[in-house]
């Protein structure tokens, strides 16, 4: 497995990277924090065009690519996927992203299909970046996952991971795990309602690659743990909402749980958004890391696009 | 009653500030005029971004804010009304200001429900402007009327004002008499029909602070005033249609009933959008003043945000 | 006919452009071409505000202009069609488009209704571009037909067209026939189902302009053609659904058809987006170059832009 050059790259799924690729990433990250922090102005990406092809909701990703982009001087067109339902009148999909190949210079999609940034990856020309797909892939959300422990812990490595909730449909889920593949954690532990359980196909992929789960009781694992990542259970993706309702509820991460389980130095990440897995208790407490994770966002997704469209760090 | 410097400031309510910071904002944006009409392009804000959280629908103020933002050279971010609904699916305000606030340099928001912007405030580490809040709050538009007002007669003090509508629902009305409480008005003529009165609350509060109100029958108001200031009804605020129904057309200012009553020298302001409330026939007529009002909308703004945020007027 | 100077000029109608007029925008977008694909980053609009005035939908050409503009320096506010039923809560077209005039430097505007982008133009006093109105104007789609064409063949005279479709509801056959006109073609054919034939206020006005219109069979058509220019069934102006079903996949141009029938040198164009009439197989012939006009589009909008704005080529 060579070390692909990060400039002209497309970002689709997280098992095309290695773990070399991710520590560039995540030196340029730092690179970016610097400059942000410094208040200089960075424009080396002016005169480019990033298009955010959203074909389903997402503030969150679309903004902070926007933002993403914005602090590089670059500029932003696109559509939101309250826009996406009347975009180009019934055309196909690969007609709508062969539109926007012709008019930026990289283009960041998310779809409720999965494998469709693949398919937009392959019609166009200028690199696609995969802002989340059907229920696997959500690259950049593992690459900031990873970013925001080696931040906390210094490194990736050597830690013991929890990850709690809806392990079925949550593509961040599928995603981290893939990236988590690549190094060394101590241990990798799952808790999940039964309804909610890692897909076979997630779970043998992973393992394959190396990773070892364990299943553990969510209090074993909140003991154990120094990652712990909780995931909202994906109501828009439940076949049946009665489904839905069945589970909703069935855990949920408080400040007097981790105060009774999890070890002082433990951290809890959230991809964001929550509703009621994660209590609001938790926020001022020392385990939250799900603000900072957010807030390192902006600066990972200025890394990817610099390194991709070869902005020279000033 | 100190002064504290614009730099980092919040605007959330017009009470929070003195006559003294309004006439440095009127100054910086007498400045901010003649760059825009120099043809120099200022990019005294280059590299920030500001993030716009429209919750409720407004064409108007946030394109306003959106010129002023791009004209001095700064980014946008943020979601219209539209897209506002599946904004972060389900999760909190709190969470999505606090979103917003790892994002940009600077929030504007809109909402629905007074006190939105006072708690986007208080959660946001970055300075944030409110574009219209509930009822009672929109301070960016009342510092436009004023320094509109001060534009067209060279000073706020000293005139006679007739504000003519909906005084119940309209947020400009409440926080225009907050400003003008700051100065010293010949009079503050109040005439709607009985459905619109103003809500004792806002009374109460304004007379505290010093402004005597008439309540005026239309055309006595409309021969003793300089300023007019018409509001539309604020139909998206009634919880009963039918009571809308009732009010609807009860007023409507026109260039017949100004040519039989008011001054030669009256003007006109309306905050806009107007329906049905000031006929188009005033228009042409030399009491017309709400278009220049709405122009004067970018160069307001673009001072609130160089003042804030820093800028260097060039 | 004299030329009028491109420098603050409106864009409403093909038939108030002259064919100088026409070879100085190509010219225009030539040198736009060289620039981006130079790479050289280009910002002789900087600070300039262009507004986007969706009031129907239409991904592409909102998003072509905003690229156009992005690509030049300069920025963009507006609305699109999901956000336009909301705007400025009932107020009238004409208050819309003042309160663009005050906050832009030029406005691109898109409605359902023919004269809208005329109206605007006399009450705006920044330059107007019309992105389509009713079914008779597209202006830049037809410049953009022509210089595709040109790109093509070295010239737009001189050659066979066939116009093969909807040529009764889509506004890019009324605008192409208009800006033909002003060229000398070899011959113009045409070939549509009965109820979709061109109107004959069309067909008059362009034949009082010169224009000689040939009624084709399809295949006689695409025998002598150099040009096949192809369009979607504008299923949106049906006045009756069922009207629209009986039409539907009446016509269909696939690669099968294409070489039983047509010169080995023809080019096919579509305004796109396309739905049945034009199969996915003609893409990866050589009769395909519809792909090519729509990457067209953003260096011949760049050109307006710049010409209208007096942007300086650098």
């Amino acid at each position: 497995m060579g070390i692909l050059p990060w400039r002209g790259r497309d970002v689709i799924d997280p098992r095309d990277f290695t773990r070399e690729d991710l520590e560039i990433l995540f030196e340029e990250a730092d690179k970016m924090r610097r400059q942000l922090s410094s208040g200089r102005v960075t424009r080396t990406l002016e005169g480019k065009i990033i298009a955010t092809a959203f074909f389903e909701p997402s503030t969150r990703t679309r903004l902070s690519f926007e933002a993403a982009a914005k602090r590089l001087g670059a500029d932003v067109i696109g559509f939101s996927a309250e826009e996406a339902t009347s975009v180009a009148k019934g055309e196909s999909f690969v007609d709508t992203i062969r539109m926007l190949d012709g008019y930026a210079d990289l283009i960041v999609i998310r779809h409720k299909y999965e494998g469709a940034a693949a398919l937009a990856a392959e019609v166009a020309r200028v690199p696609v970046i995969n802002g989340g797909d059907g229920s696997q892939h959500h690259p950049t959300q593992a690459m900031l996952d990873l970013y925001t422990v080696r931040e906390l812990f210094g490194s990736v490595d050597g830690l013991n991971y929890l990850i709690v909730g809806d392990l079925k449909y949550a593509r961040t889920v599928a995603s981290l795990l893939r990236a988590l593949s690549l190094f060394k954690p101590a241990s990798v532990m799952l808790s999940a309602p039964p309804q909610l359980q890692l897909r076979d196909e997630v779970r043998r992929d992973v393992e394959s690659r190396g990773l070892r789960l364990e299943y553990v009781k969510l209090e074993e694992g909140l003991s154990r743990a120094d990652v712990i990542y909780v995931t909202r259970i994906q109501r828009e993706r439940f076949p049946d909402p009665q489904e839905y309702e069945k589970v909703r509820g069935s855990y949920r991460i408080t400040r007097r749980l981790l105060e009774a389980y999890a070890k002082g130095s433990a951290k809890v990440l959230h991809p964001l958004p929550r509703v009621d897995e994660l209590a609001a208790d938790v926020d001022s407490t020392s385990y939250q890391a799900y603000f900072l994770q957010a807030s390192l966002g902006v600066p990972l997704r200025m890394a990817l696009l610099n390194l991709i469209l070869g902005g020279e760090a000033s």
